[in-house]
């Protein structure tokens, strides 16, 4: 008998496959020798797990490539081991002293209080089965390719582990729409379920997730297959003929052309991708680029030179360091703040330490001799903080004119994401705005974006939040400044529409999101009037 | 010489007296006597302690008595000593065995990362120090009447042992506008500077405070001198007319009447008030008055019932239980959220707790047959909010009617706080509106309130954020929708012009400022342009 469970939909499309639970790694049997042994034993799985994750590192790009090298970093880190070599040398067996160790530290990261540190525990979970793993002698976990992963909750190196090129979907108990692997899911167009609650525990056999409508379907009948199979069908067709259109502008059918720019962290955001498939750079996260070169000028220039470069010509935009919020920066941003979103983040940090805001803005400058650079500034609240940036801008291109160094002044525009800058955006100068959807939706609608007991408020589609973009949007019309849109609701097939009816005309997207992107522009017919009154 | 040191203003007016510097308690010579004499000591000290706090707590009402009731609590806990006769018992003198016991306690509260903890630590200070005093046979902290207190940071207790009536200001290197500090020394007109920075130190002698420009003015000349002198003068006659004409309506020099209600967490709030000094009352806040009586259904009658009764025919606003955000309450609201202000509150928690909400519900339309009751809604997002609050008080409706308890069913409103709504407002369905223009500001500026570092962009004044005001407000006049305004703003002298002018017709403040307020109203003048383009 079908029964249909239902939770959140945080992935769109559909998918049918067997049911592949994930739990814990279970403690295999396993015959401890001498201490001698059991050092050799569990220093060689360390050993394994950190070549493992190695090469894992080196076949991904991006974040997954970022989250994997940081576990890696952590795997290297001698003190992780110490307390199990101390109970192994007390005649303890390599596993147990191996778990035990490292559910301390997760212990301690789970009872912190910043999210940060929290998440980190994850990532301590992985490591410790990983090494597990080896200890055992367990493959690595592999689900049968196109299989529905089943679990409370997934880990995203368990998402990247797995082969997605064959299908497949995610089936969760917990988690949230907007965790990291949710937003893998998205990126890599996997289908996925959340907040099933303690039904995914009996998820078994055949399932068809449905990721647009929030349903996990158990044991569908022939009926229910046949349509999920056509829809799947229709979406590999679909998503095809959107590849091969990648290159292509991409133009309502009434003739609209919407302007697709990409969103990066890096080089290898753009390694591969060819730059016709875009109209620029809409979004340059430099917290991530310049981690560690927060305070070297030619390392910064290095890189934005580089994507200046590859954008030959098209317009380049980079975001100043938005440290702070969910992205703490150790001595640089604020500890113990109560509610860091509405703290000391982006612009308001940046203005108070003019010389490190003065190195980025210098190799910015110097980056725009070779091509149109934009400079974003986040979290602006007020006017005067676009002019204080702008008398440093001018300051630092003073400094680099007074040293002979090639340089131009780049423009300077804003990101739109304070709901009182957005509303208020008539009577803000500056050369280009760009709604930062994701946090101008989590303050509009009092709901943090990492929350998940939150998340359905936080809402782009918010008759409210919808409208404020369409105030600024227009405004950008008459106002002659353009506007973009640069937040995960721009690659959002379901947004889209409202979006352009909104008024936007140019989005930023994920650069794999470009081609699904303009095939929903496409989709989209401003002439008639929308099905659901949006 | 004169000079001036600049800070931010905290609460307006002007006061010249002499410095007042206040410091951490310095231990005094003390001779420690044998274990028992310390046991002995210490145990006196704090009967004594205990017996202050019950004395002020019964000459304070409202905030101030529950904030000296809470210390008065955790001071009769014998947990808080355990460590200090313990130590003692091992030979420590009584001055430093409380000390250390109560500076763990007070690290402890200071590490939390929650704020409601953190905040906590100051009244620990207040209890050491306090009992520190008993110990050292010294005097309560009293600055002389007139004198200008100076801190790097100031507790509520410290500035409720002060005598007021003879003048005085405050003037702190720390310190926030938001700071409960602040709160008080606003409704008691303290002019109130905070953020002087490290200069605080050097502030000695004579010293004029102005809390209007944010200024401290150090050796005034006399020509400073007599201008302050006469805008206190100035300030002291207005205040007097004010007062005298505290029952009158408020109406603008050009006629326009504006309805001017009181916020009340009690019946101590309107002990001694008339009532013909205010419209009714705009907003009562359960979460205090109802701390200890969530769930029970009589007592929360009694106290509406009274609140009715008082108003005599006036409209009684009373807001649902706002838990969450700076407001927990233990088993009640989330754990550990990175943002809580972003999260899991008000009205969003009470739908997850539909009995005990109904209880609540049940109270006010008991209360409601005795007069016009108007239940608030906090935090809305959505008008799915306002529609599930709405079947619940029909539910709670038909239960009182099912078992013949008399009631009516009380108007259904929504406090606008939530920038998104704010937009949307000529969408939503709900019998009134009150703009909550505190959360709204911090919200639409995402600036904490809490949150000193972020305290200046969190400005009503902003014009995004009093166009979004003025936005609810012509919705109210066009809708035929009541909206009233229940923030600080609403008090703030500086504000108020740019609310009327917003076309807000309606405030509701705290019951010692409705003379105020009311003045400042009638000062207000809407057929003229505004001197500042606001």
């Amino acid at each position: 008998m079908e029964r249909a469970v239902s939770g959140l939909g945080a992935a769109a499309g559909v998918a049918v496959g067997t049911a592949c639970p994930i739990h814990a790694i279970a403690a295999a049997e396993r015959e401890a020798g001498s201490p001698d042994d059991e050092r050799a034993a569990i220093a060689n799985a360390i050993q394994a797990a950190a070549a493992e994750l190695a090469t894992l590192v080196a076949a991904q790009s991006g974040e997954a490539a970022e989250i994997l090298g940081f576990q890696g970093a952590m795997l290297e880190d001698e003190a992780l081991a110490e307390g199990a070599f101390a109970a192994i040398a007390d005649g303890a067996a390599a596993h147990d002293a191996w778990t035990a160790a490292l559910d301390v530290e997760i212990a301690g990261y789970l009872a912190a209080d910043d999210p940060y540190f929290q998440a980190r525990s994850s990532d301590l979970v992985d490591i410790r089965d990983r090494v597990l793993r080896h200890l055992f002698g367990l493959d690595e976990f592999k689900a049968e390719p196109g299989a529905v992963l089943v679990a409370e909750d997934l880990q995203p190196s368990q998402f990247l582990a797995m082969d997605w090129s064959h299908g497949g979907a995610i089936a969760l108990g917990a988690g949230s729409p907007q965790s990291h692997v949710a937003m893998l899911a998205r990126a890599r167009a996997v289908p996925m379920v959340v907040g099933l609650g303690p039904a995914w525990e009996a998820l078994s056999g055949l399932l068809a997730v449905d990721g647009d409508a929030g349903l996990v379907i158990v044991d569908p009948s022939p009926a229910t297959l046949a349509t999920t199979q056509r829809r799947v069908a229709a979406r590999r067709e679909a998503a095809g003929e959107a590849e091969r259109r990648r290159l292509e502008p991409a133009i309502t059918r009434d003739g609209v052309l919407v302007q697709v720019s990409i969103n990066v962290a890096g080089l290898d955001d753009i390694a591969g991708l060819p730059v016709e498939a875009c109209d620029g750079i809409g979004l340059t996260r430099t917290e991530f680029l310049a981690m560690s070169s927060i305070d070297d000028e030619e390392r910064q220039f290095a890189l934005y030179r580089a994507l200046v470069r590859w954008a030959k010509g098209r317009p380049v935009t980079i975001r100043t360091l938005d440290a702070g919020g969910d992205k703490p920066i150790p001595g640089y941003t604020a500890d113990n703040e109560s509610n860091p979103f509405l703290g000391l983040r982006g612009i308001r940090l940046s203005l108070r330490h003019p010389d490190r805001f003065g190195v980025q803005l210098r190799a910015l400058a110097r980056a725009a001799a070779e091509g149109p650079v934009r400079i974003m500034l986040p979290m602006v609240t007020r006017q005067d903080e676009i002019d204080d940036a702008a008398r440093l801008l001018d300051r630092a291109v003073g400094e680099l004119r007074a040293c002979g160094i090639a340089h131009a002044r780049p423009q300077l525009g804003v990101m739109v994401e304070v709901p009182a800058l957005a509303f208020a955006i008539a009577q803000i100068r500056a050369d280009f705005l760009s709604i930062g959807s994701n946090d101008l939706t989590q303050y509009a609608a009092a709901a943090a974006r990492d929350n998940p007991a939150v998340s359905s408020y936080a809402d782009t589609l918010h008759p409210g939040i919808l409208g404020l973009i369409g105030h600024v949007a227009r405004y950008g019309s008459t106002g002659g400044r353009p506007v973009s849109l640069c937040g995960d609701a721009g690659a959002d097939p379901r947004a889209i529409p409202a979006l352009l009816r909104a008024g936007l005309r140019s989005l930023s997207v994920a650069p794999g999101l470009v081609a699904a992107t303009k095939a929903s522009i496409r989709a989209v017919d401003l002439s008639q009037e929308p099905e659901h009154g949006l």
